[in-house]
């Protein structure tokens, strides 16, 4: 049995702290991820937090610091909801470590990724009560977790500029598809902030602190970066490097698999495909012969949406032999994704947009 | 002598309609590009128009329509100014044409870019004398030029959405570089919406028609749009598409030029990097082995502002031999280009923003 009620497919990568993955058929089955299926990442412990004793703290720039129990955000705000993509900036590591060697990373294959609802307070809402005071410009966040540190342990955290988390779309969420979090989503409350990679969502926030600068936590600081490429872990200086936000354009095919045998003839080819930043997927491109030529799949559920993932499908017609099934998709700011994961490497592993596809052999 | 007073080194494209571009170590030399150094993109006339003369309407979904002198315009308005890149959607054409044929486009180097200071008033103060009515989401532009179509000529005109019409940013300039607009840039009045391709910055501006749908002029509704690398002219729909809107970001070598002979030993790398939609120019990586290794330069004018192009500079060590000199940018959303213009192509040549280098020959 897999932990945390996942499903028994799930690919576990690390027992503890726990991270696993479902596999792209699984994950490909419903446009709503069940929380049982979306993908777990973890930096430290799973906290098991007592909702009655909870309480939020707000603090930093603000004109009014708060302390606000569950029952203070259900019943003092609005309710809100969204469907929102979220993934993890390591998704499709795996494809950069065919490149180069990534040690000490988890290799995420392209399962990293779901599409929930969201349900909770919109976090402006909460920003208003409290005030935004004068030079703030970033909201940062910190959770309940435990991270093993080199001087002991301490909480996950980051941030997003301000501009982003007075946006409607942000949440403190307290909801994942209709029911309170699940406990390894972040129960009771975590941060939703669609468009962004799934790092500045914190679970089980403790609290939220209006600063001048982003978040001095370690992993906004020092990790969720994207370094150049002739970076190393010697060489790089952790407090350079662009910090991670919106997510880049993507695309997987999730069905066929991965070396799927089939027969000669029309063949079903389905995936997901998303963007960061409130963009929308404009067009998904498929490639029966490793990107010579293309032809555009149907987008699906999620394409009107500018925060959830788009499913897509597009029949191909396959002779005898191997094929190398290819997808890119291009968003609606006509940004697109790289050929191969050598033109996005970088020591960390991070953000791997290349094109994604599967070798489908027809007897 | 190059018509409308441009430098004697402009590279002219065609005569009428006036396409004209600069080489690129002219276009290097200022931060600010002069006017006469500026590229020039026309599909049409080049009209004189009177000042005197001059009105602009401002209609369509408002709730009082307008019809403004200059002299309204610069007097009873606030002057606003940005310093803006414009490039032009097809601009590095050339290097697509070098994948597959593009017949009856300008073969574009990659000087159809220019950095200005613009001034004039913000749209959105016009817009918000006139009362943006109920359904409106776009703003459409049209021009006083003449295009020949083959049912007769028509004005060149375009849009962008109505919440990028109300960006602080974009303006109804009617100076550049601290001069009123040049004839050939647009006099007396032109569109600058900075961050989108230079498509949207209607010149010689007549009309503002707020709508709930883009424009239908041909250039907003048939040209200026992504197409799938499958589709061709013959092929294509074209009311489908993506209409452009946002630049890519982008990134040329100036300095050295193309096949320049250099002695061996420290050689400075000089050019421009440009990211559209209010993102910045965060790193720009330049390698001298066509993109095997890779080296940061050191980002100089531009690299603060969110309109401007960022100018760079790079010192590498050459020994003797044949040298492929690359560049790419990475924006501050983490996008950065791909390697290969087959990997953007399209049958119409625009955005193309794959890696850009030079030849550079060593003794």
């Amino acid at each position: 049995m897999a932990p945390f009620g996942k499903h028994p497919r799930t690919i576990v990568h690390d027992g503890q702290p726990f991270n696993a993955e479902p596999p792209l058929g699984l994950l490909r089955r419903s446009f709503i991820t069940p929380g049982e299926v979306f993908f777990s990442r973890n930096h430290g412990s799973v906290p098991e937090v007592d909702p009655d004793g909870y309480r939020l703290a707000v603090g930093g720039l603000v004109e009014r610091p708060l302390s606000l129990s569950m029952e203070d955000l259900c019943g003092g705000f609005p309710k809100s909801e969204v469907v929102a993509v979220v993934e993890c900036a390591g998704n499709r590591r795996e494809g950069m470590m065919e490149v180069a060697p990534i040690p000490g990373e988890t290799p995420w294959g392209a399962g990293a990724v779901g599409n929930a609802r969201w349900a909770g307070v919109p976090l402006r809402e909460v920003l208003a009560l409290a005030g935004v005071g004068d030079g703030a410009r970033h909201a940062a966040f910190v959770g309940l977790d435990e991270v093993e540190g080199e001087d002991g342990s301490f909480p996950y955290g980051g941030s997003v500029p301000l501009e982003k988390a007075l946006g409607p779309e942000v949440l403190l969420a307290y909801e994942m598809n209709g029911e309170l979090l699940p406990r390894e989503h972040g129960f009771p409350l975590r941060v939703m902030a669609p468009g962004y990679y799934g790092a500045r969502s914190v679970k089980w926030l403790s609290g939220i602190e209006l600063r001048e600068t982003p978040s001095e936590n370690h992993f906004q600081a020092s990790e969720y970066k994207l370094f150049p490429p002739n970076a190393t872990e010697e060489t790089a200086d952790l407090s350079e490097g662009l910090m991670l936000g919106e997510m880049q354009v993507n695309a997987a095919v999730c069905e066929p698999g991965e070396d799927e045998e089939s027969s000669a003839g029309p063949v079903s080819v389905r995936g997901y495909a998303l963007a960061g930043g409130g963009r929308r997927v404009e067009r998904v491109d498929v490639s029966q012969d490793g990107g010579e030529t293309w032809t555009q799949a149907d987008l699906g559920e999620g394409a009107e949406e500018p925060w959830a993932w788009t499913f897509w499908e597009a029949t191909i017609d396959l002779g005898p032999g191997e094929h190398r099934v290819v997808v890119r998709a291009v968003d609606s700011s006509a940004a697109t994704q790289p050929k191969a994961a050598a033109e996005v490497w970088n020591f960390k592993g991070y953000a791997n947009n290349s094109w994604h596809g599967v070798r489908v052999v027809v007897r």
